[in-house]
């Protein structure tokens, strides 16, 4: 296989994009995406989304989204892995050019959630984890990381505002990224009046929804001389039911799929500069650090405590709002974060760039740990 | 690239599976792939499915299918495309072996559409089309490709009772085998009699939904010697908007995902043994036979009544009871097609045998015709 570069990124703001069409979010995203690149024709269209068919009515996005970007003809499909939708895209556009299969590849990210009343949203997301043994019981999404959380507070010894520097440092850097949700900063006091969402989770510990669109354009690296490199790219799975992990407070596709990219890269975390991760709620941020080596089991909260997560820091995360305070348009989550990650790399990154970035890893989760995929950048 | 080889393959009977659950289903077709491969782990798994999260209440069916079928922490995603998902699915996997990236790959494709009232089931496919330029409307799926057969109808000159033999075909057949919902044949007589469902398209001129479940195991060729191979393999797109193309009588995608086939394969039409074509509806297996070159404009439905079609006849379509028949458990049609596929190449079709049968072509469609993948096996 060859190496893969991405030679043109594309996002559109995070909003509530009451005014603008799914497809057209998708278009905006894609077309900023060539444009970058300087490419006009690609070879093949990659979507990610999670809710299109019950929040949108449209499904079969892949033709759409390539009609309405004047690229009629070419290949195209839809993934869908959850949460986890927008990176499992990126790892099958890797796959296509590094096959040799295409030489360029588009691939977007796109979801509108704020569609419908709030309550058909929770059913929708609801979805990503078993209907039968966890959703039928009436447990939401929420709810699920909300016991994962409990527990991880009562194993470890930790209170509720400890999670607090995850909140803080992804409102501080949202605060100066123009396409973010919420760009405006938060201390300790206001994390600790955040209301209840579900005990122990309150509103700064979970992630809002919102409406946007994320887009990549690869290439394969012969071909895109300095453009910034795929260097590792995994994807693993585990239970969709938490109950079935044997350890509920241990991301083990997060292990599998971290471990797995860091042998392509022949790199461990002590080469990472950045990190843009899954931090859906705080807990999961905590345990994606973990299961990533970048602490030890019960670790991951200490290193937001110790000032580690900041830029500037050991291993700074969420460097431009995270899911937390960016916002979490799922299905085109995963690809804000590579989009995030590659500007990081190419020194773009403006108030909210961490210098001396060569390294970045994202890693996209879906559902409560089911479907986690890591990618590698290197420039 | 390497070549990749189809080592296993699996299904269950089409029928209202009413009490087996739809992950339940996709597990009981990987395993037969597997056990007829003699393969017990495997690197990835592509799950197609089209309606689960209307239908079923379930997404993020890579991980749960991947869990219950035994092979937990293994790479899995789900593609969708409509009812070109499967299709979709086996290109994807299919590039993962091409590629060298995986060494044995599971591709299931799955569908439960008989536990909603049909109302609801009805609105979920009809979200294969353009949700804000066609169904807002009110039209339906079978409406569209109503539109398109009275077109082919006046154009070419044909009248309603032209088109029986394509369901007369798919019937005979089916009525051999064991998987099929609808196993039993029909006459001229039945066929003029079938009541409307939107005019032209009367019972036997449409497919009928189901619940099932198909898969196959793939390999890299030169590791299973023997083994059917996977010589051609395309997907391209269209308007998912019928009135957006310049021609409605004009399968555009097939027309390219074919002809780049053929040329893979170094191949033509008149080396094809047997055609698994999408015949969702009758009008859609004329304009399919058209765009792949097994006949001229409007010489599709000439091919049915010059008894082209059926077995030990110029092309064999259907062979084992196609779509109209056999039945059409959307997300997984692609795979039933192919698993027909290569249990005729491996002599292995029992009384619907074509004898001699070396090559063989499919096409799985979605929507009416955006999305359109084309394999061609050989053995």
């Amino acid at each position: 296989m060859r190496e893969v570069a991405i030679l043109g990124v594309g996002q559109t703001p995070v909003r509530e994009h009451w005014d603008i069409s799914l497809r057209a979010l998708a278009v905006e995203a894609g077309r900023a995406a060539l444009a970058d690149a300087g490419v006009e024709r690609v070879d093949a269209l990659y979507v990610s989304n999670m809710n299109s068919d019950r929040l949108v009515g449209q499904r079969h996005l892949g033709p759409l989204v390539a009609d309405y970007l004047g690229q009629r003809g070419i290949e195209a499909v839809k993934l869908e892995a959850a949460c986890g939708s927008a990176g499992s895209a990126m790892r099958q556009g890797m796959l296509a050019v590094a096959s040799g299969e295409m030489e360029r590849v588009l691939i977007i990210g796109a979801e509108k959630l704020t569609e419908k009343p709030g309550r058909e949203t929770t059913a929708a997301l609801a979805t990503a984890a078993d209907a039968d043994y966890e959703v039928e019981h009436g447990i939401t999404f929420v709810g699920l990381n909300a016991l994962i959380m409990r527990r991880y507070m009562h194993q470890y010894g930790y209170d509720h505002r400890d999670f607090a520097p995850f909140a803080l440092t992804a409102h501080a850097n949202a605060a100066a990224n123009p396409n973010a949700l919420y760009r405006y900063a938060i201390d300790q006091r206001e994390y600790d009046r955040g209301r209840d969402v579900a005990d122990p989770i309150t509103l700064y510990d979970a992630s809002p929804i919102g409406d946007g669109a994320a887009a990549l354009l690869l290439v394969a690296a012969e071909r895109a001389p300095g453009a910034v490199r795929v260097i590792g790219s995994a994807s693993a799975t585990d239970t969709v039911a938490v109950h079935d992990r044997e350890d509920i407070l241990w991301l083990r596709a997060a292990e599998l799929s971290a471990g797995r990219a860091y042998a392509q890269a022949g790199l461990g975390p002590e080469d990472i500069d950045l990190f843009e991760l899954h931090d859906a709620f705080s807990i999961m941020a905590a345990l994606s650090l973990e299961a990533c080596g970048f602490a030890g089991r019960g670790g991951g909260v200490r290193l937001g405590l110790d000032g580690d997560i900041a830029r500037g820091g050991r291993i700074p995360i969420s460097t431009m709002g995270g899911l937390k305070a960016r916002g979490h348009p799922v299905g085109a989550t995963g690809l804000y974060q590579l989009v995030e990650a590659t500007l990081q790399l190419r020194g773009q990154a403006g108030a909210l760039q961490v210098d001396g970035a060569r390294v970045a890893m994202t890693q996209n989760i879906g559902g409560s740990g089911a479907t986690i995929v890591t990618h590698i950048l290197k420039n």
